[in-house]
């Protein structure tokens, strides 16, 4: 591999593998899988689980919908609160698609109502214990309110209710895990059963990689939109979500500095290639794990080895002496990174083992 | 101001006025200003330096210094480690302008001097206590081993000793700030001491904002090289380098939900836009500083409010009960961000208050 700078490697069997594996759960659960696509916001990528049967698909912005619609997926879900900034991006693509927006307050549904000449369909948001956006699961006044309002909308298609159980990212296990899922099951299985009286058609949409990857029961769910696994991270790893030979995506990162007495050396690779993201394990905080390359990949992580600083462009990764040794100044190593969506939404374009380079929405002209 | 999706708002005035400041300061001293540009990024900000007289810069990758050329700059220093990959890059660029690296290993030197045809300039990286990289101060042997292999040198011309004093940052006060700027400059004269016998031109190189900011004395420095000053930002305000009212730019995010039981807005506006820099204050962990906005620019800061979380695309402002009570979704907020570099780097492209678009180099076409 011919790598200068920084370089976002895709290994193309791991992820198709994730794809299958996660494909395959779905299916055999009898729900639909609506992968989220903000993980990987590539068309090829895309194209990837069309091979697996997705047609329909998980998005987180507006922009985003108008990428992937333009690739051919007819069905998206828009899973962010409606931007009322963007109604007329949103009527223009409900005309061409069948377009999902999220909903959670009467007055959003009203200003939407009003300014769209498309239909859209709507999931209700709910707050199923994450707390960042969604009505809360058990306030059925505040549900019951913007039901009514929707099923009097001309533009506005009630779906059925949407969560993102979000918390299982600050698990302590799986144990843990399991537990946020089933809870999270458990107050949108009721939300269910007081709805659907007159709503029979209503499904009940839940996403999050952690609790779809450790969870082997849905039941009363209808629907998953996990995303990150199709590429996994090391805050994956750390989740147990996967195994770190499941992470499908690895940063390959010239070395451009050497401090023996320090054991540290000094990568092309920083905050702007990884963001900011780390994760506090026993051994400390760390910014990625380290892999050695070779001409068919990566292999597995360095024991007691990380990423443990980042600046703008500089990574500072720590090794063991013996490992050290092996490393020179122009030498390229490789880093899976702790959160691979925002890694990927920095380097924004791929290179696969074979050299392939792939896009992403980032890396595209920007849309307007 | 017509904002739709998270936008870059940039103040000229402030940031003109920033720009003035620091020319003034490095002229009352009699340095060259050599502003790092890794901030901005961005040509048109490139040009209000160049009414202030600037010509030489500094940048922190080689795509970033030939973006740069190609805008008219012709002497240039990357501050960063020579990254062996790019020789042939820096050769090219090195052909057409004056071009400064650095250097802080005899094994790179020997390896870049045998692949350059051009002649650059070069700084030996002096590590004053940050220890990210350079030559530890007083590591003599290391240093004159290295000027003697740049002395016999073709194509790499000593030009000084460049340091960085990054744990500036790390300060709780103004006075650590001070204290931290004292001992790089002692340590820097020191080494100018013991090597400028045969080499009456070498200068001193001193970079950072923080200590730029806060010192009014740069005995013995030829040259300062800061970056983030331009635009300032909230982590440089916790640092006591500016006042809120210098912070040059501020990101409008569209409100998208309201939720009065936490107190807490929901924006579109997160990790993508912020990366996921952070503080941790006396008032908790923040990622960014709320401002109201108005058709000239954004007022102070509200009192009690800031970005308290950020996932890919959302971010959860925590407000006071009466600034809630003003705030509809819908509405548009400014935010100070953490760290200007990153977020300029994230959002790659401005929106000057007179409505202009100003580019950044991550927004433009990828280089290669």
């Amino acid at each position: 591999m011919d790598i200068r700078r920084p370089t976002l490697l895709l290994d193309e069997q791991k992820c198709r593998s994730n794809i299958k594996m996660m494909a395959n759960k779905a299916r055999r659960a009898g729900l639909i899988f609506r992968p989220h696509f903000k993980t990987h916001q590539s068309r090829a990528v895309g194209r990837w689980f069309r091979d697996f049967g997705v047609e329909k698909i998980t998005v987180s912005s507006v922009q985003m919908a108008r990428y992937f619609a333009d690739a051919g997926f007819g069905d998206i879900t828009i899973a962010f609160p409606v931007n009322l900034g963007e109604i007329a991006e949103i009527d223009r693509l409900a005309g061409e698609i069948e377009l999902n927006c999220l909903i959670e307050a009467r007055e959003t549904a009203r200003v939407l109502d009003l300014g769209l000449q498309s239909r859209i369909g709507a999931f209700v948001k709910i707050d199923t214990g994450y707390h960042r956006t969604g009505i809360d699961a058990s306030d059925i006044e505040t549900i019951e309110d913007l039901l009514g309002f929707l099923g009097q909308s001309a533009h506005i298609a009630f779906k059925g209710f949407l969560t993102h159980a979000g918390h299982s990212y600050h698990a302590r296990d799986r144990g843990e895990i399991l537990s946020i899922h089933a809870q999270s099951l458990r107050a949108m299985n009721a939300l269910k059963e007081t709805f659907r009286g007159n709503r029979p058609e209503l499904i009940l949409s839940h996403g999050d990689t952690p609790c779809c990857s450790a969870a082997l029961d849905f039941v009363g769910a209808d629907e998953i939109r996990p995303g990150n696994f199709v590429f996994f991270d090391w805050m994956q790893h750390e989740l147990g979500s996967c195994d770190p030979g499941d992470i499908a995506i690895a940063v390959a990162c010239p070395v451009v500095a050497k401090h023996e007495q320090r054991a540290e050396i000094v990568i092309y690779g920083g905050a702007v290639h990884f963001s900011k993201e780390h994760l506090t394990t026993s051994a400390g905080k760390t910014y990625g794990a380290v892999v050695p390359l070779d001409e068919h990949g990566w292999g597995p992580p360095l024991i007691d080895a990380g990423v443990s600083s980042l600046s703008q462009e500089h990574g500072i990764v720590t090794l063991p002496p013996e490992e050290l040794k092996r490393i020179e100044v122009g030498d390229v190593i490789g880093i899976l990174p702790v959160h691979a969506c925002l890694t990927a939404n920095l380097i924004r374009g791929y290179q696969t083992l074979d050299g392939q380079l792939l896009d992403h929405l980032s890396g595209s002209p920007q849309l307007d």
